[in-house]
């Protein structure tokens, strides 16, 4: 491959972007070495105008348009005074198709993990503090993932709230829908016998 | 989506990118807003550049970088005799890496498939030909895949040089190494019969 020293120069690109295989970037680099001129040059257009246009939101860390209202904190469709806590985009976009939601959100940009290095003063903690300090949010909805560092980043939130006179939850724990039990982990029937509700 | 343009087309734009799932591409659009704009330059840098300097080689159309020597078929350490015929770069990668082939490629880009509009003429068939017709060549091993439409090329291919002096195989067909013939397909154990060998 040291002969064709572009096409080494795009592979070792393309090995560094999430959910591509490595026995597969060669199919990919093929399909961008095919690729009409034209279309290349949107692909890369499309790369540059997204990271020079979509910043996050002063408000809520969402990705917003340079210049348009954020599609979340800013409507007056939505109850302002629900905030619900995620840990990236990714999980906002998959609250939103849900449906069941019509609050607002805030974008944490990942999760406290000491041995990857990220404090809280690599999260967007302080900009939620702030948001929480104007008086306007009633609740708060932890939504992180059950991971370890996801449960000890909702504790850490929760604990610098504690004092405020807000509501902290989180989402429901139990069975997921159209589950059976007998396929089920033991600590989830655990939780959903724990947290059982009135039928 | 709507009010987040930028990144509505960069989303469009990596939904053609081959093996990216539909529900991963989020997760790629935010590793490409959050890296570096150094690094996304580079990405892009990248692409155009291969895209401008990696071309087929004009002898085996396999990727080359311009101005550069074919690894394969401008190598003295190659035996030039004997040309495989495979579909696409990647399983001349493939190949490669088997480490037991010390002869030429061919690339034909693609197989013939009437259903997608892809006749012998929108591949290199043509190239291979004019090869062949210079006399250097004295064995072509026809390594496309066993899908309908590789056969077929396979086919079309040997049909066309029935008539010239030189010796055309294929690939032995036959129980993979580590092979158990409980789990083996009714059609490779009768292969692997049919085609047996001295032990």
């Amino acid at each position: 491959m040291n002969e064709v020293p572009s096409l080494q120069q795009l592979l070792k690109q393309l090995q560094q972007v999430p959910y591509l295989a490595s026995k597969n970037i060669y199919r990919v680099a093929a399909h961008f070495l095919t690729m009409d001129q034209a279309k290349l040059n949107q692909f890369c257009a499309a790369l540059r105008e997204a990271k020079e246009r979509v910043i996050p939101c002063a408000t809520c860390a969402a990705w917003v348009e340079k210049g348009r209202p954020c599609l979340y904190c800013e409507s007056t469709r939505r109850n302002q005074s629900v905030v619900c806590v995620v840990e990236t985009w990714q999980e906002l976009i998959v609250i939103e198709r849900s449906g069941g939601y019509q609050g607002a959100y805030h974008v944490l940009g990942g999760v406290i993990s000491p041995l990857d290095g990220i404090g809280p003063e690599n999260l967007t903690i302080q900009l939620l503090l702030e948001r929480v300090s104007h008086g306007t949010v009633e609740e708060l909805i932890l939504a992180t993932n059950q991971t370890p560092e996801g449960e000890a980043t909702s504790a850490y939130i929760a604990r610098l709230l504690k004092d405020k006179p807000i509501k902290i939850s989180c989402l429901a724990r139990g069975m997921p829908v159209g589950s059976h039990l007998e396929y089920m982990d033991r600590l989830t029937v655990y939780k959903a016998l724990a947290e059982r509700r009135p039928f």
